[in-house]
């Protein structure tokens, strides 16, 4: 008799749990797939954190965040930990003055008034890429100003400034540990989509997380063109400005490759 | 009575498809060896997608077509998506004027241009490749021109044009997106086996898909070569014209690399 | 009779075996994770081996070693194998002297005496790499100086100087043998973090295994870095000493970097 | 009864089965063992085939042979099939005339020329690698003479000569494709260690199969090094003439090497 009971009970809870995913499993779906949502743009940051790790834009340091869907005066980062590590669980919500939420005692990114100086400066931005991705560091301690080799980089054509924290801060130890540099640095980017960090790295700023992403990851194989072209001499060209304005409109430029890139974190090649 | 008549029914249903396999069995595997067979063209694509896309050649852009065995007249190209992740079936038939003849809603590659225009313009070609390929683009961007710097690449004796879409059609995005740009490209690729497109990358033309496959591989391998030969300086020699011309009548000259690729890609390395 | 007999052994077994690990695991876990402990620093030895061998640092040469805990007068090394195969067991000790306590008949490597001088004249070095990291090799040839090009390889910026065994001894097989040859190294490399050996590699020093092998790692990004700006051209700058100094009273530099490439050599990624 | 007879049957095959083991097995392990005997050289010779493609040595195309173990008017190479794929049933034994003995339907390499014209004019060369390995491309294109710059390549110190193969033979298609050829590129090469062929590639001798793939590996680093330091600018040291002569003395010096690889390729990695 008790095992009857023990198995009514049984087939009641399973009863309940289909109904449970019956009713709430196309809820579920419904959140991951409204673009905006928050679950979703969270599983994307951590998908762009992998991206960045596999491509070799970031290695056991630098970062990337996202504006928060619904509140532009907060934004998603994760916590001080390697980009290929992150997971949805270490995603950390963060101020405008970027102060951790709640942070339960996890460590932030020392160098997070990087993003919360570019949001509160730049309203159009919604993605942003500290990294010191190795094709960067050159150009980051030379004059010779970056220039768009192809259309896959033509937002480079406008300029990549270099941010010199000597200039704005005397002697440090080289990291925009504070608002006050990370104002600095913003104030450097202007309304350019990428600066450089002498003797450090690299900030890219892009409308979306895939645009900050593919950004990146175009911006140094641009470099590595570009110290090429050097090498190889001639008459050289470049994107016209012109030219990158056109393809700046393109709302979907990175988009075949993101896709590809998405498919290959997920299945861990 | 009922149990016997199901598992008379069965056993009649097996000798059915046991026939259909020993009499359609050899004609599939028929159909699939015939080198020219539909289905096999078909196979060696997605191969030649999958071989690009492995050794550096496409990314998440670019692409590969061949014309259709038994009809001069269409081509066969992938529906716009990452060369890494085409299959048989994303495989569309295309017209002579670039348009897909059964898209089934899905979109096209946006510069299959280049394709139909050269298919038009030459026909000893049979399969092309389009691509972004790092070490060419300094090459693109240069007017230092290309030289055959070993037998593997004596198809770039005969010189390696530069289109450059500026001349061909003023300001634009850089994309070749219709049929006159498509025209304008073919008439600088003349009766040339490559050309470097200004700002974008660059066009390699064969007579076959393993070719085509095997010149874009071994051009990437040259540019660089010539680049390092160029740093090493001193006092450089290169393929000969006519050494070149005795190489390029090696019909099998890219076979044995084919064979290799074709068996990684199935075997997922 | 006798199988209960046989029951009530190996019950009473699996009782000592459970109150062993019930005593002794915390005790084997407290030993694993005192960070002086014995046993957790030969793990942490093996696992330097494996990344510097996953980083590109060492190949089936070279070689990394760290003080032992709680003796300074000695120090761990792998037996004469390729680090990448390294496992607890190839781990020898070693006196000061550089010969093994008990080889048990392995070969030791034939340049321990790097390790051992060095440990003798530098008290401040608890762990170092011998390595013939590819991109070194071009400024262990050249007299243009190594600059520190970022924030990562600040231990660079007070300088590395180049150890010519030529000098110390003549017409040598470029091998550091012995100990007078192991002297002459130390006295070259003096005060500073790091050393190239003309024809033949480098020796970067630091105060711990996670700060060895970050700084192997970043030595060799730095030198690529500083070799491709140089081919840029312009003004370059460098970290200045000042800021190198600050940088370095970071002792955490390299930790977030070392965690992944632990995690990544423990999952054979 | 016939039950019983069937199985005394069985139990007498299997007792000539461990006999035949128990005798045999001994004398198969010392056969693999003995390091001159013909299985283990086989075995040798297709993991020298494996290390080489995995070390981007050799790709699709480019061979390794050795001289026969108790014949030196024999050597082994395999049949024409991709490096990476060879296997033990692909290896088949050449006379001296570079004629397989019992080819079996199978085409050879149609370079075999350079491993019989050598073997044939260097009693001391064991074993012989023909490659396009891409770093030593330029230097095949270039007259900046080829110096060892680390220790690991001591054996390009006395020069690395460059046959042509038109001052041989005029206009070619570039491959050394019968005896005459190949005796002009045996002439070339001297008592050299390697030789680069313009247009073409490289070839590296020495006397075993382990120390011809370290060889050839090396080579390809010493170049990149060379190139490197060239770039770097500075005044530049070499390996000298007397070092490299003590360097050479050592009979093991890439073993340590060979194991790593031997083991990376057997698992697979």
């Amino acid at each position: 008799m008790a095992d009857l009971r023990a198995l009514r009970g049984i087939l009641r809870l399973c009863a309940l749990l289909a109904g449970l995913v019956t009713i709430g499993g196309p809820a579920l779906l419904a959140a991951q797939s409204r673009p905006d949502s928050f679950a979703s743009v969270v599983s994307d940051l951590v998908t762009a954190n992998r991206i960045l790790a596999a491509e070799g834009i970031l290695d056991g340091l630098g970062h990337v965040s996202v504006r928060k869907p619904g509140d532009p005066s907060r934004f998603l980062l994760a916590r001080s930990i390697a980009p290929e590590l992150v997971t949805a669980d270490d995603i950390l919500e963060y101020a405008a003055d970027g102060e951790p939420l709640d942070a339960k005692g996890r460590d932030s990114y020392r160098e997070r008034s990087i993003h919360s100086e570019i949001y509160r400066a730049r309203p159009d931005v919604q993605a942003i890429v500290h990294c010191h991705t190795p094709s960067l560091i050159p150009f980051a301690a030379s004059d010779v100003p970056m220039r768009a080799m192809y259309h896959m980089a033509a937002f480079v054509a406008d300029g990549v400034p270099i941010f010199d924290i000597r200039k704005a801060a005397g002697v440090t130890d080289l990291l925009v540990k504070d608002a006050p540099l990370g104002r600095a640095l913003a104030k450097t980017l202007g309304t350019k989509s990428a600066l450089l960090m002498r003797g450090h790295g690299a900030v890219i700023i892009a409308n979306s997380l895939p645009n900050v992403v593919g950004r990146s990851v175009y911006l140094d194989l641009n470099a590595r063109a570009q110290l090429q072209a050097i090498q190889l001499g001639g008459r050289l060209t470049y994107v016209e400005a012109d030219e990158a304005k056109l393809r700046m409109s393109d709302p979907n430029e990175y988009s075949r490759a993101w896709d590809l890139w998405k498919r290959k974190v997920a299945t861990g090649r």
